[in-house]
């Protein structure tokens, strides 16, 4: 099998879930397998300027903004409700919590939680960075509740978050979501349509 | 016919020049007119992020970026050259001069200036920052060069630019190239699939 795909991208970030929705299935159809990469957009980018669009809005940018993921999103088939105001400041539990059940259960179960976590942000409108609710979607997939919270509150699992961060700015990874394929970086708003293009014709 | 599209774009921005190579051809097939408009991303964007990328970057950031670039070109069929260093500080020469050409002589050979302009500048390598360079351009499209070197020196050619500049941040304008079409904004480093999609549904 050739070498994996990375998929970067952020929990709160409604571009990274279209793209988590789209990834799996284009990467299936080149046989390519999808390592997922969860990490926080406040931390990787310096200019607070996720999905490549800019941190200081106006209510012009915003209405664009909106306009355009319901268009994505229409165009996807995909149910979005209007997301909660998250509680605390970084969402930090559920890539946490991702990290913990990747090293422990494996590859398949981290990607499911990652699936669910977005799901129960942007179709259910729940607060997932809430370490509570992070457990709770934990629990829904199938790992112990309580196990999780306890991961959750050992510092290991922030340090390798804080690793993650540090090696994709190191790979130039400036925006999310990103993919990387064999080297070669695709990024922006909605980049799975180039990397369809590029694996079926193995690149050019 | 309907509405015409806005297709707003920075003549030093490579990206701005793929999606000028690529616009007409889509416009046409869905019998849109365009109108083109020049702006000098330093003025719109008040990050400095043009393109959607960061205004800082990193040696893995411009890497990546001269990737997709170079990966753009070939995908469209573009040569390029390494675009020389432009003189002066922001590039308004063939900005203001466009808006001359449009006033004096409408916009079928403003259009054609631009294109020109373009393709001076990444196909040529000319630095069409320079004044007599951007006059030079406009002569080889056909427009006498003392008359429009003398609408360069003329303020009201920058008063218009700073205006179109004021106008498209009043509409949200905030990353180039960026086009809009009825009313819908597409944005981003490629858009015109996406505006392609769009427009053979009759929007979704």
């Amino acid at each position: 099998m050739p070498e994996a795909m990375s998929f970067y991208f952020d929990f709160t970030c409604p571009y990274s879930w279209i793209a988590s929705e789209r990834v799996l299935s284009i990467a299936g159809r080149h046989m390519r397998h999808v390592r997922w990469r969860p990490l926080p957009s406040e931390r990787l980018c310096h200019q607070g300027a996720p999905c490549g669009v800019p941190s200081s809005r106006t209510p012009q940018i915003d209405a664009h903004i909106q306009r355009d993921l319901g268009r994505l999103l229409r165009l996807y088939d995909l149910d979005a409700v209007t997301p909660v105001p998250l509680s605390g400041g970084v969402c930090l539990a559920p890539s946490c919590g991702f990290h913990w059940i990747f090293q422990n259960q494996g590859d398949d179960a981290a990607r499911t939680y990652a699936q669910a976590v977005f799901r129960a942000r942007f179709r259910e409108g729940r607060d997932v960075a809430d370490p509570d609710v992070a457990a709770d979607v934990a629990c829904e997939t199938g790992t112990d509740r309580q196990a999780f919270l306890r991961a959750l509150s050992d510092p290991q699992w922030q340090a390798l978050l804080g690793e993650e961060v540090g090696r994709a700015q190191r790979d130039g990874i400036f925006t999310l979501p990103f993919v990387v394929v064999d080297g070669d970086p695709f990024w922006g708003r909605d980049p799975l349509d180039m990397i369809d293009t590029w694996l079926s014709r193995g690149g050019w």
